[in-house]
């Protein structure tokens, strides 16, 4: 259920069962020439609803700009500050507590947005251990691209063309969810450059000059987001039946 | 176009034509019994995204989290500090300009926005002001809730009943976007106590025991959203090119 | 009553009876040529001395620097950050709470406090709202220069020739206050370039070469002034009277 | 000359001789049972404008709330968080900065302020010396209750009763700009509890439970008031060609 | 070298060489019954001094306080607050890097202080890459007790003794530096109950009663600590030298 | 006792006695072309762990970055913005609060710490006089180069070539805690030029090109610093008592 289509009684019923909701994380951000600047959000968000729907829960309207400092050398990407960010999780989380809501299942697509998210947590978190108070809130991180379902996925798909950004599995997802948006353009090289490593925009444009860390999103099929899909629903689901019975 | 369904080598094109972005902003709040939570957000995005199509712009992924500190007192409502909310825009906007956007409509569905959103604007502006520098950014605000084509359409339409909170024209224009959404729910009264004034949430509960301001959303129908679409996306796209002409 | 002017054992017994306060908030901004760089300052001030002459009600220090980032142009303007002010006001007003005063209302002269005003009171009230609590405080705001009873005496002595930056209205208004201080000065055109549209401050002095706003103040005259105050008066004593009945 | 009382083309003419402007700064807060909550801020501002009537300088509009913690625990005390305190100076100059003003002394009367101030100052600083490059900027401080010239006076007029808060200099000086406001009102203890020693409102209270420190400001005259601005304005006019000078 | 035993002139010396340094990070907090409160800061400071004999490099002063909000129900631990150590890293790298560093090299001895780390880290960069700018910093983790060398030792010494927190290797590490530290105190059970999981300090203590987790430190030796650090400042000295090869 | 040096069940049976800690407090700075980098923290340090023993009190970790901003000019100088260490000191003593202590005093070795120092205080008070409630923390600072007892032994062992900063009191008491570790630098001229004026780090360098002010620390002796350790730790030791017996 998306808690944007729901009313408030209708959430009222659904928090005398279950105080937890699931809350989609993505990026704004290149993808590469041929891959959708959404893809972060766009692959977060279909995670969610995937394993909302099995599960009966409920999805918190997705959080589409997240931490991207290193991708603003190419048009079309946008970031909030690593501060920013940490603001707004907290935010959203004591804001949704104060209505009842106790366990948070942030379900990320970007691994820009780890370390701020953890730093929201431990600042939320912080606000009952400096006070010398107990607390009761429970925040998790679900990074779908270290999903542990993905792995043989990928390496049986792509092998060593998956790289790191701009990943044909993580195409192939938002593919799948939003269905004729595969560009055909041809990538020279085929795979990017690798590695793992910059700093700030301008040092991550001049290590990968189309935006691409290592991989070959060419190899990127509609249908490889279906089972790509189910695998990762399934390690999601596991992690909210975690939660909820923590 | 949707920005997230964009590549950047596509931004990149559209950048050298027209810098301007249209970026939707709602709320994730309560509109009473009967109206969807994602209201504010689901009207804002909807009207962009109509407005992006006849005039081939750029929409960016909705702000779906503002400031509703006072819908609180409600299951599901969520909120920004106003502070943190005047962040994410200066971060939004700074950050998109980098890489080479100059013009910002945001299109909004909340009251509570404006305030914070205007706020924001002078945070940006004053980065230039306070260094002596000339900018060259330009943030335009259109709520479409204060449009100049829906006074008479609501009027005719629910007269006293619009109300100003969970009003009939938003639950309409909602349903508008999401087919079958309109809840069969018995409003006790039929139009909600009125009045502006209200506080924080506890205030604010105190006063709208159900959540609604005036209104009676039940008038709402699906087919009246057609028709305010239409009248607000033409006011939209005056105030669009106006921006681009400035 | 001048709040500065009173010992606590006086405010202490004012406030068992009335736990309310004018708070007067201007700015220190250039008003065109022959304007006085207080006017917002030095009118709210006026006018909120003046009802709580009437009304038996303490006035608080004014608070002078306003946000005035888009005149910071001109020499001798002054500006906070909206964010700063933004703190200003809180603190101000919480920290006034702390011994015992509940309503504040504040009379401001300056278009540009609006949105950091209200973006302040959001602040304040999503304290309580944040942490699921019941406040008791209440913040109202009253534009002097958008008072009901302004509107005809401004029309029929300046017709268009008002503008809306250094009007002729807010120069008389602090005149009366301030004698001997209209300048004589000529202004090149008499009526400047009118518009409400601006950005930064290079962009303002780019649109508004000598400051002014669409506005002639070389019609304002100190009887306006007497005129004005007691009409904005009457119109601010109704605003103090629903506040302390709320 | 009041900056208020000021048009932007005659600070121009002003700033082409002398980039300096002096900033009064005081508090909002509690002055025993017979003192003038305003003291701090009237103060400053009489000497302030002593000196520049003297000296042809600018003064600022007066900042009239400081940090006042420690005296909440009384009716009518206002205070701003030291933090805050910092980012409006740090506005104030940098604002003025951008308008051609490079020396601000800071005329301030009340001790409270004077960390967050030298605070503030430093932050100013940062600012370049973070960025590598060289500032224009200077802060200067004169604390008129430190001044040289008043130890004399002081030690003559009341001895040990002079205390040091709600002292009977600073009653008589702030009487002196405000005729008549002596207030005839039985202190017990003559003269008050002293010490210099206290954390919160809480504990400040609780030590000195009428609000005066070690002071008897019943031996306030008028008379004395003249006294101690002729002598603290000679030092002040020192400070301020020093600035210049510099 | 220690940066604290150095003089400016022979800082300058170093920088025109390398522009490299050390910053060791540790926390201060609970290690259990046995283990010391600064076990983190005293172990980062270790090898970070160690390797720096080896490859003549700087050492900074060790940030011994770090985000340790989760250990705040044992007596004796202290935290920053997340985003204050965000500000303070990047305080400390800009500020530096103002007089000539370019790379830094943080040694972190905590958990708890790599989300803040990276935070800071991105924070950093992002200052060019929202600016436009490009920058010439660089920023590197080294957290010792994920060393690669470390596994293989672990696993001999302590098997699944070693846990979590308070382990012997990290124990023993701060033994050989403060030899005659170690403590003979019964631990029950010998092995402390394991896990990963915690939010607030309530949480942790309800969960891990005498502050270990998973962990026997009473099989920690000073020699051990010796064996350990010969095997780190290997890893470490590789992490250096790929930084100033960068 | 060192903090770091104890076990969380240690600092329990503390607590239970004495709730106070000594806090050291230092800087990371330039002392000219002779004098060590780190001296302000290390002579903080020494003397804190020098009265602690005496009075078996408990020295927290030393904070060995303050705010130097104006020595940024000198390689080697590092710095905390103002409000970052406002943040850093707020934190610490909040988050010890929880873990019960009560009575903190910070051993301060640099001038421009006092500011940021008093001003955290004022915020850490704030806290609870904002809310209206009693709190229980008592910050006390002891800047030791403002020892009572040192001023005698300075002027016989230095007179004018004490100087104020790079002075030879603090560079021999530096010496005393690290032999060997003075320079044999030929300074020229021999006694710095003088003054106490600066503004940032670029203004500082000009005033005082090789970073001393007024000083002539070649008369510095490490048998001076024995002297000077035990005259300021028995002011500091007094200073102590007076604390735990508030």
């Amino acid at each position: 259920m998306r808690l944007q289509l729901m009313t408030w009684p209708e959430v009222e019923r659904y928090l005398a069962r279950t105080p937890a909701i699931l809350v989609p994380i993505g990026s704004t951000e290149q993808h590469g020439p041929s891959g959708l600047i959404g893809t972060d959000a766009l692959t977060a968000e279909g995670l969610a609803l995937g394993a909302a729907t099995v599960a009966g829960a409920v999805v918190a309207p997705t959080l589409a700009i997240g931490m991207a400092q290193h991708h603003l050398g190419f048009p079309g990407s946008a970031s909030l500050r690593p501060s920013t960010l940490v603001a707004v999780v907290r935010d959203l989380v004591v804001s949704m507590a104060a209505t009842g809501f106790r366990q948070f299942l942030f379900v990320n697509g970007h691994g820009g947005n780890i370390a701020p998210l953890r730093t929201a947590f431990a600042e939320i978190y912080a606000d009952t251990s400096f006070a010398g108070r107990a607390g009761a809130l429970r925040c998790e991180l679900f990074n779908w691209f270290e999903s542990r379902a993905l792995g043989p996925i990928v390496r049986e798909l792509y092998g060593a063309a998956e790289g790191s950004h701009a990943t044909p599995s993580e195409v192939a997802l938002a593919a799948y969810y939003h269905r004729g948006q595969l560009r055909d353009v041809v990538l020279e090289p085929a795979t990017a450059p690798g590695g793992h490593d910059f700093q700030d925009a301008a040092d991550y444009r001049r290590r990968y000059p189309d935006g691409r860390m290592g991989s070959n999103p060419a190899l990127a099929r509609e249908e490889h987001g279906a089972r790509i899909h189910d695998a990762v629903v399934a390690d999601l689901l596991e992690a909210y039946h975690a939660l909820i019975a923590a």
